[in-house]
């Protein structure tokens, strides 16, 4: 069992690099959000407009990235820590990197279709679902392993 | 020490089993909201009211289960990490189990009182008050240990 | 390798300290929050005025620390695993600290000019950036080295 905690451990290694893809992944958004916020000219700071001392605004294509950037926050967050007790109930290192790349797949697709070329329903709640069940699943069978 | 790092640890264990448990109830939160912006008809994206071309539209029960899902971010996240520090402090397996479990405990409550069956305050206080507290003191703990 | 995985480690002692003083950070981000709407009267919840009735009332400087704590949300947290990820990459005591050090400074000041005292831009988007750029440098490292 103590094999688990190594770096030499595939799986390990395989959760480090998940991990590691979806953080720049979330950390992407505030880029994103500032983009969103230049090209419609909708900031929400009085100190970022400079001297042009623009009134804060909401603007629709700032405020979907800013829920995507949410979703990043409810969904890839819980998985960081669900897939790392999933990985200590000692599953099978394919199927495990199997749940892990789906996970990873379905959130750049999310991220895609709700904040970025918009496509219309149920692409969004689809994609939301599949990364939504891979870390249910996770955390289930986590609970029955070390109950 | 290197026992620590093992799924024989009993508290490793304990942790694993509060961190998926309460994953899961984090996770929960999206269904709920989806309930109550169905209820409310309640939509704030425009491709989620499919023919009905429904305007956004905010609701304050839809809000209040997002105030309530967000505070879970801003603390069961948290505990996730200050509690996994706590744990290396080699605390009692009794004590720590303990403020695990009165952890888990006000986290359930205040989604109770806050987001389902509304109770006046200080209810919503007192149970966010419990579980703030117990990660704050876990904290000071791990830092007063490794500092 | 093992040796990564124990109390003895320097560098995850290091670790530990620095997230659980980021934890305690984030934390106070709702206290002050709790001040600025007692401050402005500005209370988003019915049941929060008591006997006073108050309306719900959505005021600058209550949203600015909110922001300021979803900022944290969105960076902090992600810096937590990221971090954790690096340390396994086995890179050098010194030089991990330096950016554990850098980034947890980066943070407070984020927080002291969005929040506490507003200083004119770039001061924000300067420290935000620093802590990001530290968080991304480690990630890359942490993917560079499990590929």
């Amino acid at each position: 069992m103590a094999s688990i905690f190594s770096t030499e451990n595939e799986l390990l290694r395989t959760y480090l690099l998940c991990v590691s893809v979806l953080a720049l992944k979330v950390l992407f958004m505030a880029p994103l959000t500032a983009i969103q916020r230049i090209k419609n000219m909708a900031f929400i700071n009085s100190e970022d407009t400079g001297p042009m001392k623009l009134k804060p605004k909401i603007h629709e294509d700032v405020e979907r990235v800013r829920r995507a950037h949410l979703n990043d926050l409810e969904n890839i967050i819980v998985f960081f820590v669900v897939s790392f007790g999933y990985i200590l109930t000692n599953p099978s290192l394919a199927f495990a990197t199997l749940l892990f790349r789906i996970f990873v797949a379905a959130r750049f697709v999310y991220t895609l279709v709700y904040a970025i070329y918009i496509i219309p329903q149920p692409a969004r709640f689809f994609t939301c679902a599949v990364g939504y069940f891979t870390t249910v699943y996770m955390a289930v069978q986590t609970i029955i392993h070390f109950m």
